[in-house]
């Protein structure tokens, strides 16, 4: 059965990049399946990067090799890294894009900067150049280096072979709300999706109270109360999106642009009447 | 050989909302292909959709899998349905999407509302949970339930395996311009496309009177004449497009830019000297 | 071994129009792998596309069908051509759009207008109609002809099958930056990526004189030596891209927007103190 690997970048669609490094890989597993994941990642927003990986891989099957390329220390000396956990492997560079898929197996409350591995995944830094692309461009990691290591990754070649195990990486703040000692939770927009729909990193068990009473505070406005669906209410409504995380959006239009809000604008929740 | 499932959506290409559902194919069929049809359908554009699909779906080979979610009653008591045809099978919510696709069997002027299906096209309601992934989130419908449907219909299910058959199906308005007694034709503009040409719901044969000689009117320009290509002309053009209806171009620019029309504008077109 | 085609158009990814010749691709030959280069070519920019499909089609294995449909001059008599190299097929209008291919065999310097191929290359003029869809479309030739024609050409059909021979194709002016007698280098903007990063004609063997220290022109500014990556400096950098061009880019944002600049702008290189 032939592999399959996703990529997720910046490079944008206009250009050629993309295709140059599918090209690659075509190249060196003509079997292989090649799935876009986005393109569209904000130039070198590794954050941004990160939420779309962690809540998008685990919807692949077993074993499938996740590519990403947000890199804005390429040519510097951050490493690049191969990450194998028992689910699939990521390629990428060592820069906390793989902070949340670290997170679902060492908790959500592992903390950001170099951090041990928990049990159970294994990484390795990408330092043996036999399975590169001659010469490596200084800039164009994506297509010299790290497609390389991912399509001969999906041909078989073990994780090892690539460079020398490392046993911690690098990982973003955690994306933890505050529970505070008064019941309220202060929480931060994670990420903006298409709709204009706000991703903060709050989920329902984070909740002070019932969802249906609790009062959402963000940019000076007042939800209250947690529906179920989209088409359950008017104006701006907090839900449970289908990440499991709480989503503000707003009924037949954007919440970003109602909002004005940016990525990481604080987002606060209390108990109906506190 | 692997089954072909395509894909049109609202939900764009930066979020890993389109590959997370991809990821759930891949999971229940392998080797199936997945072709992307659009997914920037503007948001809850289900007549946009409906366009697309009635113009794109008919280039794919029989027994392509065609899913389709754009879905602003996700969560809401709208049915999803299976829609097999002689040519394809369609997955999507029952609010319209598939009018084009209905009408090329019910003909063009069959009526909007809950229509019955015509003869030789079967329809299932999906009710049966046994192929949805667990559990379902309220919002993403496209990924829970649509997507885990057509990929078991890739592998072979039989549409009856998913829910109850129904014979009927709501229908979006009829795309039909109106041709009045005097002989000139009232239609309107059903699409608008990425180089802002206006593509309208007549066809050559609505016209009245030579093609050459016809007057269209649209927003208070007028064009004399439908020309064969768009290097033919200067200007505002009319010209019998792909898709064989009547659309309106700018050589060199956005029609729709510098019209200023959306969807709906109405179109009317008279014998020349009428 | 399944054929890889490739798309490379102006079509954008909002309508159904890539998709409707995918789908007559898959009729043709179920089996073939299709990669998306671009369809976000500016409308109707032949030498934007050009200059992608010189520098990604590369990468790509050997045999890969490259299919360019940039096409101004659809329904007029330009010619459809059919171009094999020793390391892949090219399916496209003669329009210019294969300039930067054909170079690769004929040498940069190769001027621009009708010329006669390379030893090596072959090209057919596309006339015969048994392969193509019925009927063809005035302006969609690239689903009613470019398309069935690669797919054919990815079933083992021979180039000479679908017309005659010819033995000049049209190329549009040489990429070349001039060098002046006095040792500076006069080259232009030849592409302005997703990044906003400016990519010239010029290569680091046109630089007069050591990289670090040449002084490099654009729109007023200038910028003091090449720079080996783009974390290596601050403001506006010059730099050896990807592609073994000078580009110039801006650290954290677009050097286009910066300098209000677009595709042709004059780039002078000078030797420090000259």
């Amino acid at each position: 059965m032939s592999a399959v690997i996703t990529l997720t970048t910046d490079f944008g669609m206009a250009d050629g990049y993309v295709a140059a490094i599918k090209g690659v890989a075509l190249g060196i597993d003509p079997q292989v399946r090649l799935v876009d994941i986005s393109h569209q990642i904000p130039p070198q927003d590794v954050a941004g990067a990160a939420f779309i990986l962690g809540t998008t891989c685990p919807y692949f099957p077993k074993g499938t090799i996740h590519l990403a390329v947000v890199d804005p220390g390429v040519g510097t000396d951050r490493r690049a890294i191969i990450l194998r956990t028992p689910d699939a492997d990521y390629v990428a560079p060592d820069n906390g894009i793989l902070s949340y898929i670290v997170r679902r197996y060492a908790g959500e409350d592992a903390g950001g900067g170099m951090q041990r591995l928990p049990a159970g995944l294994e990484a390795v830094v990408i330092t043996d150049s036999r399975y590169w692309r001659t010469p490596v461009s200084a800039t164009f990691h994506g297509r010299d280096i790290f497609m390389p290591v991912a399509a001969h990754l999906s041909l078989g070649v073990a994780p090892a072979s690539f460079g020398e195990p490392t046993d911690s990486l690098f990982l973003l703040p955690s994306p933890l709300p505050e529970l505070r000692p008064d019941g309220s939770v202060a929480g931060r927009v994670l990420n903006i999706d298409a709709f204009g729909n706000l991703v903060t990193g709050i989920r329902e068990s984070d909740l002070p109270g019932d969802k249906l009473s609790v009062v959402v505070e963000v940019c000076g406005k007042t939800i209250h109360g947690v529906s179920r669906t989209y088409g359950g209410g008017a104006g701006l409504v907090a839900i449970i999106g289908s990440s499991d995380y709480l989503e503000i959006a707003l009924r037949d239009g954007s919440a970003a642009e109602l909002l004005g809000v940016k990525t990481g604008e604080k987002v606060e929740i209390k108990a109906d009447g506190s």
